[in-house]
């Protein structure tokens, strides 16, 4: 019984279909009439005109995105937690050349305006500091946490003013709408980019990368090229996207996921180190309660000597998610 | 009846298998069961020690084999029309932090030791000038060439003379060991690195990284965490090059495609450009002739005024390569 | 008798005059007196609004200067043997982030409109291959040559209906507005960007960039910055760019250069490579006649097995080019 | 009176005599007598076998530095206030394609064994987080505070153990090694670079890069061209640097820096935010106090609202400094 990470999810049935069903020769890179479809499918999600291109990791999405906003010799405003500052092996700085994440702090890896403020009004040196340029938040944070529309709308005020891009992190965005119970656009509104996850929600290896300004769309084509990763046979990627937004697979997944999370949640709430939000549970457990879980064959990652992480996904089978919550009721 | 590239080929039926069976969870990243096979499965073929590690496109694989090989203030010595230099928007120069390509002359998009040292002999202003560090040949050669082994051994020699590394770019390595009727080894002998192709023939996004120096491989794994290619579901990239390797699926795709090209050519013996070494035919047709073609539903690319360029695949039907074969003798 | 280089000539005693005077506390970097009056001072040579930034080489001049106008999936069009190619051991592409030199041919390392053409016309793959951006020329050319007002106006048309940015080496720029008789605005028309070189015409170690767009500025103080070239002590570099503008002593000392190339050339009409258009003279001399001279005391550079180089600076003893013209016409 | 940076000061006689002996014909670039006698000179201060390489800023030297031992992936242990993180603009992720700087705290901007483990321990994802693989301290620190043997022998120690390279920004080794009365080598070991300043310290735009392992001279000569640092008339640079090596003049200027440091010091004792042990006095000052001082003819820097930042250099003035000392005292 695996709580390890989404990543190590299955693949959805119908995203197997639809990749098969790709599988007829067709124009090669992004020329097919699949990937062709990406900007219309996601511009009927959000209700405004965008452009979404395909890649094949979170961490090139991130990366991307990025490049729109920010210069070589600029700064990206995020959480010291962020998975672009923690667990990306300065993917980030590789693809725009070398602009500094710039640490803000924050509960549950959370931004708020303050956090940003605070790191802005230490940059008072000119131009022998990096000036910011970008703020970047994932939604769902990494602790599982998602910014509801109220909280999105003040920092995206906030860069405004400041005239700063605002890129959001989507690896987990499913679930975050899942449990908002908002829209698509209401969860994203304002980013000016989102990276949209969907291989740990029932794909392969596609996440996509929308642009709510499709005028950066050449910039992001030339550095997904530059980056390696306009796949020749980009249909494939293509057709696991469509397959997830068509009839709302992406959030029915999403919402499979958080349920599995609120069931083992739901047995172990003083041990909670934060609401569940999404699909991760933080769970307070010492060496002998995590060893006891582990003998009876749930498997999941340590997060320091206090905290283990569970995570849940779309497949995540119903009776698994309440055997951990009576394991865990249990100890 | 498609002649416009190997990448719009389909995905062989025991590439689907391989990648079906592997759709179970497993250790995310490369930390799954057959990500850890690569290694063992590459050495067996080449019979030495290597290390093997998955990428999804030929451009990162070249890009991040050449991080092995060359700094950001060196060069690598490549044909004036190879890939990395006319096809990958800049890629190996991404990776590599700047690295040039040094251009060299040579028929057939091959390049000779006499070539090489053209450029060589141009590198004289000291550290005004980037020093040479690297040699990158492709197999079978942008025009469908292969590189026999005492051509690659006169190579390898000027190589080790100059303290230069050795690059293959391999996209259609299979294609040229299946034309030279040799082994793997002695196809990529004395490269220190090697791009194994296997998107195009029969995988869906998967090639290799073959390092021949095994201990080059911890600097490709940062890296290529840092270039976003590391997937989180790698299990689907690895089955799919195993699936290739085992039982020799490789090789037998690429003499599938290679005699297809070979039916194709076998009627147009004087409208040849080069011999026919791997999967593609490059032919003299002028306007006229190449409508006459179409109007016929072949489809392929124009090369220039002058040539056309058509690939065959692993899955061309025998039926379409000798229906052209008949329609190009009967022009 | 030295016709090495003119970057081994001395410094002017009116700019060691004006660095010692530079010598009081002051405020550091560019926010000194000196430094602040470079804007007026080149605007006002030129006749139009620009900004001006001191820096310490030719190479970092001409570096930052690209990056105002080529992303670093660009490229720039320039001659084959053009500096930033040849000489600058790839610094425009480390400060451009990854921008490639797209080469053209041309006599007299001069580029023309049809020959910038002929290398756009071989980009045509899409987003698989590097987009031109900019054209950087050489003001003399890597020969010696001018480019008149006509040529420039061709150029600047080419670049205009192109969208291309257009970078003027100016390392010896004022060798050309000496030689061509012209204004500074009319040698330089129509750059969006030009390196003034001082330190080869009697500075010590400064150069400017002069931006035509005022609004490019930020950006090159930031890079410049970034690129450890904003000095501490900037007055010492504003004065020698200021000694050399006032009075016009940056015409006067190419002046004096010109001549006595010219003084040389006098002598040797038939074994002149290209006509004499600034402070450089490349001679067809055998290696009997190289030492012969050498004998005689005069320092040169071998170009290739049939070519010298000599160049003459703003301290060339009048009766240095006369000797060495005599020993030639006796040759 | 100014206090507000050693960077005012003016140049000393001694450099600039030295410098006007250098204005003679000589090899372009390093290839000149003087430059030629770095290396010699060094290695007799150091007691060892060292190279030594002009620059014309500290944050050249610092980042050339950097990239003789940190790769693109990787990253650097500095404290969170160190200059190469707070004043360089990113010149280090510049130079090093990439590298981050990881943040340790520490009392006055030193590090400590401790400190730097806190930030190693914090290393353990593996390829998806940077590898520290350098160390850089700051001799003396932001704050004016030396290292003792004994504790860079702790770092050192721990660098070795860890297998990290530990870089020196030595922009005023002088004043520590005046401050510590011990030998240059015992204020630098056991670091295996250092950023040797000059230009703070009587020169005019140049820095040394030494060390400690000569055969990484070569990597610095490529990238330092590279970066457009390579001066065409080298000899200037290297003229300072010999004048204040020569007799002792780079510890005779440090010296008197630090006495007038003591004077003004010496009157401010409960003032002190650290004890002075180079040429920096961070004293706390009012609003109040600070334009009490203004009004008297003192020019200096806030550092924040409770401390403000004054710097002694070479030629302050012995009656400036015993006047400040008794305006603060009579505060």
């Amino acid at each position: 019984m695996q709580f390890l990470s989404d990543n190590a999810a299955r693949v959805h049935p119908k995203v197997w279909a639809a990749m098969q069903a790709a599988d007829a020769p067709d124009r090669p890179y992004d020329g097919d009439a699949l990937s062709q479809r990406l900007d219309a499918a996601f511009s009927e999600l959000f209700g405004r005109e965008v452009a979404a291109l395909w890649v094949s990791s979170g961490t090139a999405a991130n990366s991307l995105a990025l490049t729109t906003m920010v210069e070589p010799h600029g700064g990206v405003v995020c959480h010291r937690e962020a998975h672009i500052e923690m667990d990306e092996c300065g993917a980030p700085g590789f693809y725009t050349h070398g602009a500094k994440l710039l640490l803000a702090e924050g509960a549950g890896a959370k931004l708020t305006p303050a956090a940003i403020e605070a790191v802005l009004g230490g940059i008072t040196r000119g131009v022998h500091q990096v000036p910011a340029q970008a703020i970047s938040i994932t939604q769902a944070s990494e602790y599982g946490l998602a910014y509801r529309p109220d909280e999105l709308a003040a920092i995206g005020a906030l860069a405004q003013a400041q005239g700063l891009g605002l890129h959001m992190d989507g690896a987990r965005f499913a679930n975050a709408v899942a449990a908002l119970n908002c829209s698509a656009s209401e969860a994203a509104w304002p980013a000016d980019a989102l990276s949209f996850g969907c291989t740990k929600n029932g794909g392969m290896d596609a996440d996509a990368i929308v642009l709510f300004d499709p005028e950066k769309a050449d910039l992001v084509r030339w550095r997904r090229k530059r980056g390696g990763h306009l796949q020749s046979k980009g249909r494939f990627l293509a057709a696991q996207v469509l397959a997830l937004l068509e009839g709302g697979l992406w959030l029915e997944n999403a919402r499979a996921a958080n349920g599995a999370a609120g069931e083992v949640a739901g047995a172990a709430r003083e041990r909670l180190l934060y609401p569940i939000e999404a699909n991760e549970i933080f769970l307070k457990l010492d060496a002998g309660e995590r060893a006891a879980l582990r003998a009876q064959g749930f498997q999941f990652y340590d997060w320091d000597d206090a905290v283990v992480r569970m995570v849940t996904a779309w497949d995540t089978p119903q009776e698994h998610a309440a055997a951990l919550g009576k394991a865990i009721a249990a100890l």
